[in-house]
């Protein structure tokens, strides 16, 4: 006998609600179709209970008819099986002067897009407005129902509770520290809304899209700020009060003496964002006003962009450094505006990482740009939601017709 | 409806091993005494088959008789509960110069315990070995029978492969790279054998100890190396490749210059570790041959041995202010040799955490001396051991008398 690989069992696991219908679900998940007594055999159920639980899962949407079972006589069984097309999920990317509003189902699949012009300034009243017109757009564009809807997910960009899933002193929103997004939607939407910072977001779309198999994954947006989502064990890490991934105030060597705008010298987000990088090519004397400006300078092969850009990637591969060491992630993305478009930064992560970190924690690491892209943030708005909406407890209370606490 | 609290539900939930016997012993951990028809409304399986799991968790001796309910007119129902008392643990320490080798129950009670002089380089036949007699000799002086052993946990001095409890290029282990701990302990133990790094297990005892409640915990060890337990939402984190954790060689701004045994510049623990403070020291002209002399000049009021020890919590500090950033932990555990002698080096680090990390992160952050002591690995070695053999898995396998794959 050895032992269990890789992750310990959770302790917390509400042992209280095993064994309900939430349980059949579960079970269903997978997809496979299955037959009454085929689960009451998995599950060591009554038949009788088996029965009425999969009643309440058909009412509920989620589980569906899935054809029939070879009889042994008399009439053939009915098969059941997960439908993900059933139900369907909002998800908004709220960017600073962007919204993204998709409806997806519950495979994470898009069935409608819209990209709106939007200040995250004009206070969150305006901007969720915009979110809910639009979200009943896209619905009704896809001859869909709003009765349809599992649950709401938004992105915002600055740090958020996810608990109350409110904004808490977010530097670039202003009007929105502390307000009720959750209320606010479920005004129009009663329907579980779920809020979270666009890293931690974007991490969960990038990871469900491209590298589902990978338990320890670490994103990093690298834009205006730099921010990361960790998911660690499979499951994404807001640590203690929620402020986990906060790279951009990480100190690095080179920048004692560069004052970040949180008040601190060296930080990592004074020396390699998209404004410091442009700031620092200013001082070269090269004409640049924003972010998209030095890109397009190094895509033209503009030397002084590229070396701005690589150097900027070994600041960030410095703390990524670190990262490597402390987390040992299998992957590394880097996301966001700047860490999207092209090599030159990642070329910069990728010479300080590979030879700061040991090696048997780099010998299987890949570090890559993103692959979502600027659909990262909109699928994980929508993965967030569909984990927590088929997750055991919140099935068994949706199929009690118990409202969650709160 | 608000959203759920906190981490989002694991998705890899073995979900067909729901609804068994070992879902009964999950509900019945929590300590309270229940009758087979309170389990069988509380699970919905039917009677009958809570009659024959109670059965077969009885004979496992991990549930027990816990006297009667009242009668509702006839004999009164038997009323059953968890007996943490019934199994025992054998848990192992291993360090560079000694071994503790302790008898525990499965509530991480310690029984019996005893530290013996023992050097890591005889390699791991005469190490284990003496480990072997001694938990005979202290099961026996209890009282309790081989046949009691639930498992066997041990903790050693270097990376180790959690997986299959292999020690990886150890530096300070001769003879133990790629040794088969696991088959050698269960060639006179045929039990579950769990075997991890020091650092892991001493961070997994220190929060079961002391800080149970505390999901988002961080262990630092600082002795000979320096190195961390990472617990992130309740899990023990080791990463890709098992090497999460590895704090010693992050690099630290005021050692550029300074060559670690890893052959980089500037790692943590060629500056702030035992050695490395006695080698400061030593350049001063101060006589310390070791760290316990630092230790005991500080106690004794030298200024320069206090300034070397608050100097290397400064260092100690600009990493750890990097892990709040990252991790957002609520509780910084400071233990190993160095660290639980005194106020000094964690005083160097609080300042420098404080100064460093984002208010959010800090305000309800401790930093705190290791109150588990020498004890934190052998009560981490026995948690992992309970936290394994009571997973829903293990006791499900345990009772089908299946062994776990491997």
């Amino acid at each position: 006998m050895t032992p269990a690989t890789g992750k310990l069992p959770a302790r917390d696991a509400d042992a209280g609600n095993l064994s309900r219908a939430g349980d059949l679900f579960q079970l269903l998940r997978d997809g496979r179709a299955r037959t009454r007594a085929e689960l009451a055999v998995s599950t060591g159920l009554a038949r009788s209970t088996v029965a009425s639980r999969i009643d309440a899962l058909m009412l509920s949407g989620l589980v569906g008819p899935a054809g029939e079972a070879l009889s042994s006589g008399g009439r053939p069984p009915s098969r059941f099986a997960f439908n993900p097309a059933a139900r369907l999920v909002l998800a908004a990317d709220v960017g600073a002067t962007h919204v993204i509003v998709a409806v997806t189902d519950l495979g994470g699949n898009i069935l409608a897009e819209h990209r709106l012009a939007q200040q995250v300034a004009d206070g969150p009243e305006a901007v969720l407005d915009r979110v809910l017109t639009q979200g009943q757009e896209l619905l009704s564009g896809a001859g869909r129902k709003v009765e349809e809807l599992a649950g709401v997910g938004i992105g915002l960009p600055g740090p958020v509770e996810h608990d109350t899933g409110r904004p808490v002193k977010p530097p670039i929103m202003p009007g929105w520290d502390g307000f009720d997004v959750v209320g606010y939607v479920q005004r129009s939407l009663p329907v579980p809304v779920l809020v979270d910072n666009d890293v931690n977001i974007m991490a969960l779309g990038e990871r469900a899209a491209n590298w589902p198999e990978h338990g320890n994954f670490f994103f990093v947006k690298v834009a205006t700020g730099i921010g990361s989502g960790i998911i660690s064990s499979g499951e994404l890490q807001r640590g203690a009060n929620g402020t986990a991934g906060d790279l951009g105030h990480v100190q690095v060597a080179r920048g004692h003496d560069v004052l970040c705008a949180c008040g601190n010298y060296g930080c990592l987000e004074a020396l390699a964002s998209g404004p410091a990088i442009v700031r620092a090519l200013r001082g070269q004397g090269v004409e640049v006003a924003k972010g998209a400006d030095v890109l397009r300078l190094a895509a033209d092969g503009n030397l002084q962009a590229i070396q701005a850009l690589r150097q900027a990637g070994r600041d960030i591969g410095e703390v990524l450094a670190t990262v490597v060491n402390l987390l040992n992630p299998s992957v590394i993305v880097v996301g966001g505006s700047m860490g999207e478009a092209g090599e030159h930064l990642v070329a910069g992560i990728r010479e300080v990482v590979y030879r700061r970190s040991p090696p048997l924690a780099t010998s299987h690491l890949r570090i890559v740009l993103s692959m979502a892209g600027g659909r990262a943030a909109i699928l994980g708005a929508s993965q967030m939601v569909t984990q927590y909406v088929l997750s055991p407890a919140v099935i068994e209370a949706t199929l009690a017709g118990t409202a969650i606490a709160g």
